[in-house]
């Protein structure tokens, strides 16, 4: 193989991205939710695919797929999930999933000598139907059958266990990926914002994926008449929370962390009906950033407001921490890899850049080394049917990493390269 | 009569006050609500205690009751609502009622020889169950068959037409008070905010019911994803709420209307998860003054701000009007008998004041010279089974009321007095 290139066929790669697209189609995306029947169907063709490619396919007990090159001993492990929103775009999860096929079977065909090649991973419910990176969690050992025995799906409230049943995989082992058959883990995915597009760029190569630390502002005020009470001696805990909510947007856009973004993604009142006076309201707050340092700047400004709000009254306020993860840096190597081949394929066309949402593969950088490829989004539109990306980037993007992995696995197999 | 004077009881009013309580009894409080088996049969014990005081007791279909002295000619009509809102307070509506009762019951009992009187009048569903004020509006024609056809309990969702067949009240005629008949109407009720309180006063008479006007913000944006979509490019809903909403109530405090009160009331963000940016977010104001000219004031600016935000963006804004209702005047002879009543068994303890909530008498007072009496509330509570005042005051509200009651028919059958 050394003197072989791994070529994938760009028209094969779209035809079957636009086949699994046919998999629960509506409008001109998908609605694929985790373990629904046409996500089961999908996950039977994928493994169709596999075998007539030369994979041995197989799928375990949450609905995880394998795609295994049998002849290969330096591996590279390339996936995303196929599962999607609702009702959302055709892309998510998808263009990853068809990379990892394509490129496993570019491997096969080129059936040079040396024992190198890729196997494809297929991950269920990256997109938290029931719960967030279900597949990639379970196949690196973090997912117990404690939280499967609780988790409901959030649309539907079925049962996990179930979804599972009626999926068929309610017998089925859940299988663990050994991370030392692996030099790594490669994913590729639509950008879902519009950076790369922005500055007339074709390719991204992810230098972390952001941490997420979200917060939950409680206040308390009293609930009263809206006609007969004074606006002096209010204590409205809406008008508390607009002041409030208001005063951090402004100081967060004080802070200078170039790529940070927040979120006010629900905001509640209660008893929420016009002629009463808010005793208590909610808001969420979600701040993303990948650097850790940044999350503790903006952590320590929010405390700040809050504490200065709630002692200033006439309402209390409460911050309570739903939930922290921290940024995932993707491997140095892996970068290098996608950097190089880019520099090849798309010169002048790529940037390094942080990932702003989560994906699979900062749950497999914390068994293996993990690297990310994103191509644009048109508009920078997801998890809305209307996601798309150019043909020509779809392709690009593929031979992108597929040449970041045969330069990966050479270099792996013959270090002096 | 003229040389007797009408003398309530104040031992019998706060029994009676307290036997009322005891029709759905919540914690201090009561849970009455129009037509539930207690409120029918509190409406019940009333007709009975009215017929004990001499007076002709009927309830129409409507649930409205008229206790009518048999042998006045000249008379006034006292009353309010013993409907109660869900889980409440006690002297809502109950403290007018019986006010009515009792002081119809001291002209009876007075039994002097001019033919002067009151009738006592106890409205259903003031606190809008069913539809706001309906039995007043239906006493005085401004409710009609099609609107009782229609509507449903906010809570249980039960048919009116249902709710009036399983109280006994579907088959019966439904009353109209015919003006004429009356000099005029008076209404005690507890004040439910705390400006007497504040001003160590124990009678307050009403100059006008504020008018409420009510509003709908409705903000659209775009819908997008909350990690990768960057700040500059975001058309973030709530985001635009929470900036108006805190605009709003900075400029609304600028005005200098001193009585003016305004409320947000209900916030939604959609699709209110904490990962997604809100394309559309809403609000409800309200806003009560009881001058016309300050609600419009109150309305350009909003108006003025609105049009601003939606210029400005990137968010659209637009203003629906929900409802207006416009201030409702007190009749002047019957505030300044009220007046000359409170300097005489209350001196420097009364001050002239609006209702910030809405009354049946702002209903009656569309046919008839209408006038309200405030008793304090403690700590200004209201709807909640907290509330409540102090008996003193309680008495000194009826016997302030039995007395403007008494000049105002004295003058009305001598005008010379």
């Amino acid at each position: 193989m050394q003197n072989q290139t791994v070529t994938i066929n760009p028209t094969r790669l779209l035809a079957d991205l636009h086949q699994l697209r046919q998999f629960g189609a509506h409008k001109c995306g998908v609605h694929r939710p985790t373990y629904s029947p046409q996500d089961m169907a999908a996950r039977e063709w994928l493994m169709e695919r596999m075998r007539e490619a030369g994979l041995s396919a197989r799928m375990d007990g949450v609905g995880n797929i394998l795609g295994e090159n049998p002849r290969a001993r330096h591996k590279l492990l390339v996936g995303s999930h196929s599962d999607s929103q609702n009702y959302a775009g055709w892309l998510d999860g998808a263009l990853g999933v068809i990379y990892g096929l394509e490129i496993a079977r570019a491997f096969v065909e080129c059936g040079g000598d040396l024992p190198i090649g890729v196997d494809a991973a297929v991950f269920a419910d990256e997109e938290a139907h029931f719960a967030s990176f279900l597949g990639s969690r379970s196949a690196v050992g973090l997912l117990n059958d404690e939280e499967i025995d609780r988790s409901i799906n959030l649309t539907t409230g079925q049962r996990l266990r179930d979804a599972l049943g009626q999926a068929g995989l309610g017998a089925m082992p859940r299988m663990t990926i050994d991370p030392s058959r692996y030099d790594g883990y490669l994913e590729a995915h639509i950008e879902q914002g519009d950076d790369l597009e922005a500055r007339n760029l074709r390719i991204g190569v992810v230098t972390s994926i952001v941490g997420i630390h979200q917060y939950r502002l409680t206040f308390h005020g009293v609930r009263n008449h809206a006609g007969t009470t004074r606006m002096a001696i209010r204590k409205d805990a809406g008008a508390a929370l607009v002041a409030l909510a208001n005063h951090i947007d402004a100081r967060f856009r004080e802070l200078t962390a170039e790529r940070t973004v927040w979120t006010v993604g629900s905001i509640r009142l209660f008893p929420g009906e016009v002629s009463i006076i808010p005793d208590r309201a909610e808001m969420l707050l979600q701040v993303r950033d990948d650097d850790p340092a940044v999350l503790a700047l903006y952590e320590d400004e929010l405390r700040a407001l809050v504490l200065e709000a709630d002692r200033k009254g006439p309402c209390t306020v409460t911050l309570e921490v739903v939930s922290q993860s921290a940024p995932h840096r993707m491997d140095e190597r892996m970068q290098n890899a996608l950097l190089d081949a880019a520099g090849v394929l798309a010169p002048n066309a790529f940037q390094r850049m942080p990932s702003g949402a989560g994906h699979d593969a900062q749950i497999l950088a914390g068994v293996m080394p993990a690297g990310m490829l994103f191509v644009p989004s048109i508009g920078g539109i997801s998890h809305h049917w209307d996601e798309n990306t150019a043909e020509a980037d779809i392709v690009l993007g593929c031979q992108v990493m597929s040449e970041a992995c045969q330069n990966l696995l050479l270099n792996g197999v013959f270090p002096q390269f």
